[in-house]
């Protein structure tokens, strides 16, 4: 903890401010170790604050250390006070426009006298780089999940309604331990699997679909993200090539990973092999994202992204190709990248498998 | 849908504005049907458009009719144009400064010439008096959680963690149909009662504690929520007598409900049984919140509310007393208010029920 918030302190520093007040939760627990919700941080260059109300006092004391606990009434009003006490009520004061609602943006400016400025992602940014306790966290969670998705596997698919599925994913990582799934599983066949964002319905899987299972857990608050395709009994022609083009693709972008190469150059590495197959058009998502506390963090992996990828930084590589009326192909691991090159931490097998 | 629309077409003009932006995710849903992520609306006098990207126009299809599609590639940004050229570069535009992040203001801010206006709560308001079907689906997520309640006591508390009770309280919840709980339950047991916020934990539950289990079921969006605090095995005086007085206190808000009281008189009625008992200070948290699509939503019943309650406004009634080290209690309903009182709409029984 002490590393990171010296690493919040350079940020507070490079942007000459006296402070910065940290609301974006994930930022809030990374930095202080505290896992409640409505909570703030008041960083300074001497001072470290964590302000909230009476139902997380007890909570505080448990999880935290090295923050004095300022008790709050009114959150945001009562620590923009502790700011200004701490910090001096002309201080220059950093906040998280991103996160930050407008509403809570106007209290802050009616009661702080100094120049307010939004630090964007700069904060959320330090935790793209993972200390191994870390990794060997999301690490746990991807294992949970390949042994939820084998055991959903052995189960069959075809005749079960994707919401079946999906619950029977949730009860497997439950059993596996996990804290929850790091976000509502996905399940979607056939023409929904054309749907990035389906969600699992009463429909019965029938014999020749696709069928997309996008899943994670969370474990010690951080997230695991897989995706794999199975069919649904034998599928036709079209679909198979479909999965071999998405395979390469991934294969692709994986093969492309090591240190200083950006989230655009991995995308890209993916999105030559979709489009020289005739398939750009039917790619309409990035090619991967973070994962640790959030589900989607930094670095991204994307057309647009200038993130340079770093040993420690650990995030998804996931192509697809979604055709309207005929179904969808999406396959995502979760790697960390290393001095070399990356290690997955998804394991299950990504050869197209049948399942009945 | 219509009436919802000519509401939030009400609230427009009783600002004097063109238009407004709607950005909260249960407003957007409320008034268009729609059920995703990502997407604002834009209503005007004679205008209602449904602004979101390419991972959703499939389900907008389905869900949303009345509006006009906008296809987004960047939310805020696309959602300003939109706005301009169907309500004038200098419209007097609402916005939602409640839920919009400070930097999606910006950005609005840059986009749009005219005047730019917080409505603050005023579409969300338009929410917390119900339709009947409205009422209807939280009376069946009630019964769900009722049903569950039942089962999670047969199979008794004492030897069990916390963690175990509040996974089986799922489980029930999705055998009987929910579409999940409309939040993560809640188990607490012996001196964690007496943190309002418990996170279910490993510890198991020993004879002579109380246990609140506080939990809600989501169907068709909308949301039920309640609390009983059991016996397992036979507890202190104490703690019978403290239960007692929660009880009483919680029939007093009851007994008070009736048309055009405000929600600081039924927070009162509460409020004045737990400070004649000596508890004043133990009872750290409001009477009650409406409930509906938002599992916390208007009216208040608390200290500072001046919510008028109106019939079909659907709202819980949860008064609670919480003693460091020794424990908690709180029992609350949700329950519709109606023309001559109210109407529970969870029965699960409120006699104080040893469980073994």
């Amino acid at each position: 903890m002490k590393t990171r918030l010296a690493a919040a302190r350079g940020v507070l520093e490079h942007l000459r401010l006296d402070g910065i007040i940290v609301s974006n939760a994930y930022d809030v627990r990374y930095l202080s170790g505290f896992r409640g919700e409505d909570a703030t941080l008041v960083v300074g260059r001497g001072t470290a604050l964590i302000c909230t109300d009476s139902r997380y006092w007890a909570q505080v004391a448990e999880e935290v250390s090295g923050f004095a606990l300022e008790r709050t009434d009114e959150l945001v009003r009562d620590t923009a006070a502790a700011a200004a006490r701490e910090l001096g009520e002309r201080a220059a004061l950093g906040f998280q426009g991103g996160t930050l609602t407008h509403a809570d943006f106007r209290l802050l400016r009616r009661r702080h006298g100094g120049r307010l400025r939004d630090v964007g992602d700069r904060l959320s940014r330090l935790r793209s780089v993972k200390e191994a306790p870390e990794i060997e966290a999301v690490r746990c969670a991807a294992t949970m999940t390949d042994g939820a998705l084998e055991a959903v596997v052995a189960a069959g698919l075809v005749g079960r309604t994707e919401a079946e599925v999906a619950w029977q994913m949730r009860e497997e990582l439950h059993r596996r331990g996990a804290e929850g799934p790091s976000f509502d599983p996905v399940v979607a066949a056939g023409p929904r699997a054309a749907l990035a964002h389906a969600i699992p319905g009463e429909r019965r899987i029938v014999s020749g679909e696709l069928v997309v299972i996008d899943s994670g857990a969370c474990v010690d608050g951080y997230c695991s993200d897989i995706t794999r395709t199975f069919a649904a009994g034998t599928v036709r022609e079209e679909l198979r090539r479909v999965y071999a083009i998405v395979l390469e693709a991934q294969l692709a972008a994986l093969a492309a990973l090591r240190p200083g190469v950006t989230g655009h150059d991995a995308d890209a590495a993916a999105r030559d092999v979709i489009e020289a197959a005739g398939y750009g058009d039917a790619f309409g998502h990035g090619t991967g994202h973070g994962v640790g506390l959030e589900i989607h963090e930094h670095p991204r992996l994307r057309r647009r992204s200038r993130d340079r990828l770093l040993p420690g930084m650990v995030f998804t590589v996931e192509p697809g190709i979604y055709v309207q009326d005929l179904g969808g192909v999406r396959i995502e691991d979760t790697v960390v990248l290393t001095e070399d090159g990356y290690r997955l931490l998804t394991l299950f097998p990504k050869d197209l498998t049948i399942v009945d």
